[in-house]
């Protein structure tokens, strides 16, 4: 946790050459948005990528569509509960690359290692790495490896970029949603956060929950099976939770979103562990669930495709897109109140994944 | 610098669960080629990439062949005469993928960022990368970002991932080079690693010399051109110096490779700032140039094409392929007697690129 620039929150825009780097700007959240936004985008010039921001970008190459996308994972601690930094690197990319309907061809990792990092928890790492990109069925072909002097890096950074394939018929975009559109979500939300933060400040909850780390794409490839060009947009709910994803997506599309509370699966263990910390559960970071934006006449087949698969056992509708609000996301409470579900602003979970 | 651990260096399998990873093990060197072959690809398992080691990997796409390359990028320090971090990000991952003949068609980018890290460097830096793109014609496609606690990272770290369209009629590999090639140098060694070690030692020969970092996929271009299939190998001589990277394509290619060291264009500031330091040119990092493997009768046409651009200006013939002492880089001295070339042991530049 860190204590924000009361400035820098009120006003994203960076301003003054003395400002600096907050945790937040790496939260998934307000920040970040206005960092990409006001920083990072603007200095690429006609190097920039054209369109929404995306979790991944589509590529031509010769005449295919090549899906590209990048993470650098910095999660702490290492090792938790349903995984460790290898899982995560590999589905977190594998399931950025399925939100653009695009199933993995080829991963490449990079490792950043500190000077003294124990080779034993490397060799755990890689095997993890191996381990899940089996599971996803995904070659890694390439990789790069840097070691930094002790308080350089912090242990390991592990850095992927996933190659894939889009399924032919499927294009999901970030700006894809329209007024009417049915709001589905995969399964329970709230576990990878919580897991995460429980083990670092030894609360205890871990032994009830773990993180849902797990690879998206044959869900997604079921989905888009049932649905087509009905699927108009998917997002993994990661740094930031379901409330960033769903804003992101109002944003994108330019379109309101209205869910409805009594319908998000909220696991007791992540309700207890959120009470307890003072966190919406709508923040927490996942990683392994999506929210899809379905054409209402194919919402109920691409719901029981998902339920058809485990990765989507738990799948329900939270939700509608409205033809108002435009870029809001509003929730109705269980006592029947509306009100406004913002994206994270700053950083709730430092290095959550 | 850092004192080797002597078991490593001389038996660079590691062995026991308490061993620790050393800057040596991110060198370039042999210590990194062991705990590429011992550790990092052995746990991906079935997982793991076919055949020899590249600079980047070519994946099929519904037929066709893309070409794939991740860097990590920790130099220190970030600025230096020359170029900074993102100028080495963009042009450092191009030349990866050009050493496979492969046009730059997207560039992916994270950034791993220490929090407190002024903006206005973070800025520099992204405009240095956007430049960088915009130069080499390839488009920044998709990023992340991540922020890190205060001494979790040291300033930023800079991940690249290249994806590249093999040029038609090449297919350069570390596993091509044959015996009676001409071993071809695109210009002078050693600049970019006493510019770095200079500026950050305060020898003050940073006013003589900077860095060589440039985008060398154009020459590449040209000489696949002129060469096509003769053009049999290609490696820039990164990490390591020429030193390393002629001997990784002789253990790639089962070759001998024997190099006339009156041959080696080193700049006298280069050569004065190597005696000062007790360091030999050939294990100086380069960022600009690269040596290639051609079969004889197309030596002259690659030389001449090379020749022809601004970055092979100074272009030379360094040495041949023996169909001897197999694995052995070899170097003719001034004096006219001979001795092997070892890779780098260890580290020598820690954080050079």
């Amino acid at each position: 946790m860190t204590t924000l620039d009361p400035l820098a929150a009120s006003c994203p825009a960076p301003r003054s050459e003395t400002e600096r780097v907050l945790l937040g700007h790496g939260s998934g959240g307000q920040l970040s948005a206005a960092l990409i936004s006001n920083v990072l985008v603007p200095a690429l010039g006609a190097a920039a990528p054209p369109g929404p921001l995306e979790d991944a970008a589509v590529v031509a190459v010769d005449g295919d569509h090549v899906v590209v996308s990048t993470d650098a994972y910095v999660v702490s601690p290492l090792f938790f509960p349903g995984g460790d930094i290898g899982t995560l690197a590999v589905n977190g990319t594998v399931n950025d690359l399925a939100m653009r309907a695009a199933m993995p061809v080829a991963l490449a990792v990079a490792y950043v290692v500190e000077e003294g990092f124990p080779l034993a928890d490397l060799r755990r790492v890689a095997a993890s790495v191996g381990t899940a990109a089996r599971a996803a069925g995904v070659p890694v072909v390439t990789g790069d490896t840097k070691v930094v002097g002790r308080g350089a890096a912090d242990g390991v950074f592990v850095i992927t970029t996933g190659i894939g394939r889009r399924l032919p018929g499927a294009a999901p975009s970030a700006a894809g949603a329209e007024p009417g559109d049915a709001v589905l979500l995969s399964g329970a939300i709230g576990r990878h956060g919580t897991t995460i933060l429980s083990v670092r400040e030894g609360l205890g909850f871990e032994v009830d929950i773990s993180s849902d780390t797990q690879p998206l794409h044959r869900l997604v490839d079921t989905m888009v099976r049932a649905g087509g060009t009905a699927v108009h947009a998917l997002r993994d709910p990661t740094r930031g939770g379901i409330a960033s994803a769903l804003g992101e997506i109002a944003a994108a599309s330019g379109v309101g979103i209205e869910i409805d509370e009594r319908a998000l699966p909220v696991p007791a263990p992540v309700h207890a562990a959120c009470e307890i910390l003072g966190l919406d559960p709508a923040h927490v970071a996942n990683e392994g669930c999506l929210v899809a934006f379905v054409a209402p006449q194919w919402a109920d087949a691409v719901l029981a495709a998902m339920r058809s698969q485990p990765e989507g056992a738990g799948a329900v509708r939270i939700g509608t897109v409205l033809d108002a609000v435009p870029g809001q996301v509003v929730v109705r409470t269980a006592m029947g109140s509306r009100r406004v579900l913002d994206m994270l602003v700053g950083e709730q979970l430092p290095r959550i994944c």
